[in-house]
């Protein structure tokens, strides 16, 4: 760092250290303010760090800025770690995923141009139930008073909360002591139960002011209606019961909701084979006994697809039926032959039941007397990567990328975190052995997710080292968040399928707008100052560099693998051959 | 590229060009579904092409995706030139810089994963009275009818529109042919009028409809209230008529709505000294005889501040009356001794006036037949800067790195773009000679905006080379879009001034959260492929890095400047100072 010693100059000197140049001179000492890191447990800031500590938050991620580093001065005296990203968009991913794998993630910015930065991360969070608390500075009250422009302000100072509106499940401003406190218990109590964003916007002047009254964390109970439980039981007992081959499509909301062992009770107890969404993938572990496949219409293997379509009670829980999950809508579903039920719907057959929390129905299913027919599980189960050898010598190909990587995943224990497009796609064929070690956006489908979300999966656990996998388009966008692991000593196993544009596009409409410039991607690590990168062409390349990866602990490892730019994944050449067929 | 000529591997192998592999097999010639490029005038995205080149646009910033392909195959088939940007909200401060120095600027995007990627980019052009077109693509309005959850959905079809609403000026959905010409005619006008960003929202399916009756384009006049704008004039003139110092106080909008010239011709005929604020810097040639300064509250230069608040008639035109503008709140201006035009308001001392327009109030008030005192211009007119002198050896500081700075302003013509925090603030006593040659979001003041922002302007207009101020935090975010201005051979010259954190929060409140990594942000080339990187550390490096960069005009010049943490500009150093006064 620069440091003059020429006291003789006409130019401000610092001096370094705690030293502040002002005008000609130099002056000595000069102390900065500094934050206040105090954290009195009755203020309104204090009692959010602390119902955060509730629901288990132990990190914030975020990026300071003037209308929220009071509350990061406290957040810094807290027990939370407070973990600074690159940009605030990436630390909404990192916060999502921290949230998967935590059960809840909370993110900190400033006040506009902080927050919006967020819309996306936090949108793809609601998308697909993600429980992250926004966190958000802002102007004082009493600033606000003679609604002056204050530099951050879009239209009004309400403009930020309008536009969370839409975008959270609920979202208070903490402007009034007398009810800040209940707002922060329900906008958190609202996290929890629906799995969903929230918005909690804290003016810095309200940051250490206490309650006019004491005030205790009230929890609420939510409740099914019995009697609508009791019915829903006896229509989905009376489905299973005539069923000759039910079968279990387990969704995403069985880890969201923590019901990954009753699912598991339920298919145990009758034998009930189990088949997972690709948004829900490893929501129950691949190498279960009972567990067929994963369920995604025409993009699945056509082995599952017909199990499942075949069946005559698909019992769907917490599985979104979206586009993705049902293979761009290929899957062939009878309403009439499902039960179906989530957080949001319980259906049985043609006849719904509302009032009905999805853990108690889960829960009620797992414990009942059900007598269905035994069904044979098919008998091609195997992974399309079985009988996958490696010819160091050919050139790579994505097919081979996923057959050398769940190889891997056979050695080692991994996170997969998968970005979007064809590395989703052709991660949907990787078997992953325990429950919640694959995260992708896998219905919001936000390209750049991958390498933030790495971030907040081993903050959330140390022991989870990430594997990425992430096309070049992504990578483009999110990649420089490396840095922030690089800083917290993680290691996540970086592979960039580098096809030189947004392929998937490609087999859609082809044009210039789909081809994208070929940066040198395992030079990052010189920018950075840390971390290792490969570039590989030949599986033997590939070999090497995830050979070498796994003892490489202290850092990430960046592998650029160079793919054809027309070359795609086992699972997008089925969804291309299926859907021509039905066009 | 990868591509193997072994065909005898169980693998999928693409062989290169336009052959798709399929499962084991090789298919040759498979061709790809091009693109429609042809852009028929008549259909909504052809009328929608039309118009914006109606308005001047040449190029779109943007990033594709699956909803808006239709769209941008047709883009790509017209006039227009589409520049892929690496993130959206990159793309959409490009397209707000490019509307800056162009008149109107577009972005498109896809369906919310793309749009709400650009609401803080978007959300800054509306806070600073930007036109930016956002054009998104989004499901067909076929597909919408079940109500299917549609991958990149958030909560249900409107969510993209209902935040838009928030930060755009007008904003429609063109799904229906009958509206959707008029609706196109009306959005653009709205931008040109307000120079504030509008939404169009484009489902994928009605981007070739044609209307079911013709439908030529509408001009709407906005006029004034001739009474109201004589009884404004009036008033004006009897005030400045009897003024003993009066003083123009230029803002963005005399740049914004082209009235540069009026302005000047007003203070020629009247000798009246002109100053301009951050915002609207440059918006008059700093070098005009009668310019005397910025004036920006304590934060300006004492001869400057001293010379508008002892005015006994301010005549403020387009400025924004933002914290920033006013050195944060600093400025002591009586409203009583002021004449007050924007496009917003109209305010001559206490009395208001309606309905009258910024630019006929501005042309009559230029062409009134005005008597107010010679005013004297202020002794010491000079900058901060007069008397630079290099001292090779020094380390580097902010001062004299602004100094070199100014300098080369002196013998280079280069377009400023300055980011936030204290490269904006030093930025302020750059000497421009010309007008709108600086570019800054200093008002939003969200960081990250230069770098993308330098892409816009040199895409408006290729002679502008851009000389980027940007601190190390802001660089950290956006600093990859470098690579969008080499694909297009771009030249800027880009000075980061890497001071290791967030320096201006050092001194509002100092704290680890304050400090970011310190990358090697000069090896930046090495992984975009392209550029030249500098590292400097004395005033002699800096000299050396600015004049290689000079002749080196086929690719970005990228100088890593290290500064003191503690380290600040003049024009901080004025502030705290005098902040420190006020409390």
């Amino acid at each position: 760092m620069a440091a003059s010693a020429d006291a003789g100059s006409p130019t401000a000197k610092p001096s370094g250290g705690k030293k502040r140049s002002t005008g000609d001179r130099v002056v000595a000492d000069v102390q900065l303010p500094m934050a206040d890191l105090t954290v009195p447990p009755n203020s309104i800031g204090g009692y959010l760090i602390r119902r955060l500590q509730d629901y288990g938050v132990r990190d914030v991620f975020g990026i300071p800025g003037d209308f929220v580093l009071q509350f990061y001065g406290m957040l810094e005296g807290s027990d939370l770690r407070v973990i600074g990203a690159t940009r605030e968009d990436n630390a909404g991913y990192a916060a999502d995923a921290y949230a998967r794998v935590h059960g809840m993630g909370a993110l900190c910015v400033t006040y506009c141009v902080g927050g919006l930065s967020a819309c996306n991360s936090v949108a793809g969070a609601f998308a697909e139930k993600s429980p992250v608390v926004v966190i958000t500075g802002s102007p004082g009250v009493k600033e606000r008073e003679s609604d002056p422009l204050l530099h951050h302000r879009v239209r009004d100072f309400t403009t930020q909360r309008d536009v969370f509106e839409k975008i959270t499940v609920a979202g208070t401003v903490l402007d009034d002591p007398l009810t800040a406190f209940r707002e922060i218990d329900r906008c958190l109590a609202a996290a929890d139960r629906f799995k969903r964003p929230v918005y909690i916007e804290l003016p810095r002047d309200m940051v250490r002011v206490e309650p006019p009254y004491p005030h205790e964390p009230r929890k609420e109970e939510q409740k099914s209606d019995p009697d609508a439980l009791a019915h829903a039981l006896a229509a989905a007992k009376a489905m299973i019961d005539a069923a000759q081959k039910p079968v279990i499509v387990a969704g995403v909301e069985m880890h969201r909701f923590g019901l990954r062992e009753e699912v598991e009770k339920l298919a145990e107890a009758h034998e009930i084979p189990i088949c997972s969404t690709l948004l829900g993938k490893s929501a129950v572990s691949e190498v279960h006994p009972l567990h067929v496949g994963v369920y995604e219409g025409a993009m699945g293997r056509p082995s599952v697809t017909e199990y499942v379509e075949d069946s005559d009670c698909a019992i769907l829980l917490g599985t979104f039926m979206s586009d993705i999950n049902l293979g761009i809508f290929t899957a062939r579903l009878d309403p009439g032959r499902c039960v179906y039920a989530t957080s949001e719907a319980l259906r049985v057959g043609h006849s719904h039941f509302h009032d009905v929390r999805l853990t108690d129905f889960v829960e009620a299913l797992a414990a009942a007397d059900l007598s269905p027919q035994k069904r044979p599980l098919p008998k091609e189960r195997g992974s399309v990567h079985d009988g996958f050898q490696l010819e160091p010598d050919a050139a790579l190909t994505t097919r081979q990328l996923f057959g050398r990587v769940n190889q891997l995943l056979d050695e080692e224990e991994l996170v997969v975190v998968a970005d979007v497009g064809d590395c989703l796609f052709g991660a949907s064929d990787l078997t992953i052995k325990k429950h919640t070690e694959f995260l992708s956006p896998a219905y919001y489908t936000s390209m750049g997710f991958a390498v933030p979300a790495s971030v907040g999966v081993q903050a959330a656990n140390r022991e989870h080292r990430p594997l990425v996998l992430v096309g070049d388009g992504a990578f483009q966008m999110t990649c420089l968040e490396l840095a922030t692991g690089l800083k917290l000593g993680f290691n996540p196993i970086v592979i960039v399928l580098n096809n030189h544009g947004y392929t998937t596009e490609r087999f859609l409409a082809e044009g210039p707008f789909n081809d994208i410039p070929n940066w040198t991607y395992h030079r990052l690590p010189d920018l950075l100052g840390g971390g290792w990168g490969f570039e590989c062409r030949t599986e033997g390349d590939l070999d090497k560099a995830l050979k070498a990866a796994l003892p490489n602990r202290d850092g990430f490892t960046l592998i650029n693998c160079h793919l054809d730019s027309l070359d795609v994944s086992p699972a997008l050449i089925r969804l291309g051959e299926r859907m021509s067929e039905v066009v």
